[in-house]
């Protein structure tokens, strides 16, 4: 069976953080992973050390040798990073001999639900900011080394400005910025003294952290270094507030800021904030330049997984036509579609998303009828302009899609998320190509009866 | 000032999950990152090109020689893998020059906040498990590789028998175990031949998973796959159940395999569960004797970071003599304690902790009474056996100290789990020393006033 033609998809059954859609992500990861996808002398003696329930070798010899001498032969389609996807679209679509396209399934899993969770995550920060430069500073709590790199790519994907995560700068360019801790200021016998010394080794990146001991004060010292930087030809950044009422404190710190003539001195804020507290902060008035945001970003704190799912849709039989599978469930959410998947989206004369329709590639692309999934009425898009959301990205194993630069990346991210700021959701057509909705039904009603 | 000694303790300020204690864990992946640190070609590259606020080089020549030249000087005293600790209690202590010290928070931060995290999570779902097996399968949702590999390897430490994510059993001797997927029932024509083809393959670990189509069909056709095997001289391990009511199914599932001569097959369940829901199916009479716990465990769901914190607390003056530091708050819990710390713990006679006290170590760690934190009355441990919690780790920056084999690791958890697992929490002292307590007050006194 291991070389029968199968088709899996990766797609997730419900939006994040009760939104209306996600921001791909990880399909970088994802090539990077198949193209050094090969077993070690180390890995197939690790394997053929294994022991069943009756203490004898689990994997007999010809599983390993397979394994060993495995060259990845499979087709994959994704979706671009950066794009915005709905729940049951398919993310990726593996096709390929069966051994194959399962075995990958754990590592694709884990590769796109964690970057498309995080870059979603960033997209509502970002979006709740308004246009106000967001960083990402999460590392000391993100969830182990790559949860922190991986964490921060997806976040300037998602459309964070910065990051504090330094390794993450120099692996993939992303822009760094941050601030002295609070240490620093304690390591000196004042306040005051810290900042003269920080100043002084770093006059071109002044952003003073001034509430380890009195915050109003500490605006107050740093207008003071702020005054003698000038007075050498530089100027201080700004300040920022770590602890407190950020909304009276970001207000109070603006008008003493503007009083002394430090009218572009930007405030920074952090402390455990959200998309949330942001707009909660924004609400109350707050003025607030800069938002720095940690844990809860990179670890997306209040849904820190994404439920995406990896299923079989079709198999080639002994004759090599597709049968088309699919998972039941007493749930109708949990149905999964069959066929080979593709997601076409249609956009109106002025390029805006009008619907998303699931299609089964062997009844054919082109039919623009759907199944509208929350009013179950057929929609017709004939006529309208439309894209084919899945790429090539391997064929037979070979790479056939190079991963833009990641500032490209979120380029398009942001472009796409502009594209979908004005859509009434609640009237959003998404749903099966007519054709795709039927075969499901008949299927569900095959498989009922068996 | 980069050569002054001072000392950071790195701590946490409440105990995860509203639990009563964390599992330390992480250690050994500190140890790792410290005897590999330095800095490459590359980096200093990189951090040379960076660029301030006036567009020129951010870092001096003689800063990135620095980098280029360190050499890990530093001490390291650290709590030991499986050890139970408590909030404020240090968990990591560094003392060398500023510069290093203050390099290493984050990648300490993040290492050790995370996998104590989990392995507290794994301890709690262990314990609520009440000796059945309980298998992290967490690796598909988990927040990336490392995200994965580190998580598997903190749920061991903290209580789990084994794992799915089969790299980590192969870099850490972690036994591994897991079953077929839904997709290979799916491919076959029929639930039947898909268990019969899985059988054939690998007759000595059969756990067929059994809710594809319909469970108690599922479980009957299991049942027939297990007397075929046992007509070969197999025994089938169990079945599986991943969705549905669990309770209600996995009665009925035993019932029927005890009926029909497989009393000794095992029956696992799967489904989003974590320490709660182990308990609510237990208390439902649940017959389930695996437990495979994923997303809930790997990514700690309900808590997905641990806030640990890196506080500095001393620094030598130019004469030589330690400064105590505090890092001031509005909040009582958010204030740092001063000194050289460590944590003496306190037994009784049958070897059961009876209380927990910080002291200084500059103050002298014999004298035995504390300030309960809960009622500000002072206890007197004297004449008690005890054992400071923190141990060398690494001296002037060369390692002493070697991290036991992961298994002795988990027995070593498993071991302070139980000597905790009787204590009354509401009445077990723990405290700063007497002396430590009036340093404390009297810095924040003198901080205030200043």
């Amino acid at each position: 069976m291991h070389d029968r033609e199968v088709v899996f998809h990766l797609f997730y059954r419900k939006n994040p953080f009760d939104g209306h859609y996600a921001v791909a992500a990880g399909l970088a990861l994802v090539i990077d992973y198949l193209k050094n996808l090969r077993f070690s002398v180390q890995d197939i003696q690790y394997l053929g050390s294994l022991k069943g329930a009756d203490n004898k070798a689990l994997f007999d010899e010809s599983f390993l040798n397979y394994l060993q001498r495995m060259e990845f032969s499979c087709d994959i389609d994704a979706v671009e990073e950066g794009q915005i996807v709905g729940a049951h679209q398919p993310l990726v679509r593996v096709k390929g001999p069966w051994l194959q396209a399962q075995l990958i399934e754990t590592a694709l899993l884990n590769l796109i639900n964690f970057s498309t969770l995080i870059a979603t995550k960033a997209a509502r920060i970002t979006q709740a900011a308004e246009g106000d430069t967001v960083l990402e500073f999460g590392m000391r709590r993100a969830q182990g080394i790559d949860g922190s790199i991986t964490a921060t790519r997806s976040a300037y994907i998602g459309g964070c400005h910065g990051t504090s995560n330094v390794m993450a700068g120099r692996l993939y360019g992303i822009p760094i910025k941050g601030t002295h801790a609070h240490s620093w200021v304690m390591g000196f016998d004042s306040e005051i003294e810290a900042f003269k010394s920080y100043a002084e080794a770093l006059p071109n990146n002044c952003i003073f952290l001034v509430d380890t001991y009195d915050t109003i004060q500490g605006v107050k010292n740093a207008i003071k270094l702020g005054a003698q930087l000038r007075s050498t030809g530089h100027e201080m950044i700004g300040i920022r507030l770590d602890s407190g009422d950020l909304a009276a404190l970001s207000q109070k710190t603006r008008k003493l800021l503007n009083a002394t003539g430090f009218k572009k001195a930007v405030i920074v804020a952090s402390n455990d904030l959200d998309e949330y507290k942001v707009r909660e902060l924004k609400a109350q008035g707050a003025q607030i330049d800069v938002w720095g945001i940690g844990t809860r970003l990179a670890t997306a704190y209040d849904q820190a997984a994404l439920g995406g799912v990896y299923k079989l849709s079709a198999i080639k039989d002994r004759r090599g036509s597709w049968q088309y599978k699919i998972k039941l469930s007493e749930e109708m959410i949990k149905i999964s579609n069959p066929g080979i998947l593709q997601t076409r989206r249609f956009y109106d004369e002025e390029n805006i998303p009008v619907g998303d329709m699931i299609v089964n590639m062997a009844e054919g692309t082109q039919k623009a009828s759907l199944i509208d999934q929350n009013t179950n009425k057929v929609i017709n898009f004939e006529g309208k302009a439309s894209e084919l959301l899945l790429k090539p990205v391997f064929r037979q194993g070979k790479q056939v899609y190079e991963s833009p630069a990641i500032a490209d990346i979120r380029a398009f991210s942001l472009d796409r998320q502009r594209a979908f700021s004005n859509i009434d959701w609640d009237h959003y057509p998404s749903g099966l190509q007519e054709e795709l909705f039927a075969t499901k039904k008949s299927l569900i009603e095959q498989n009922r009866t068996e």
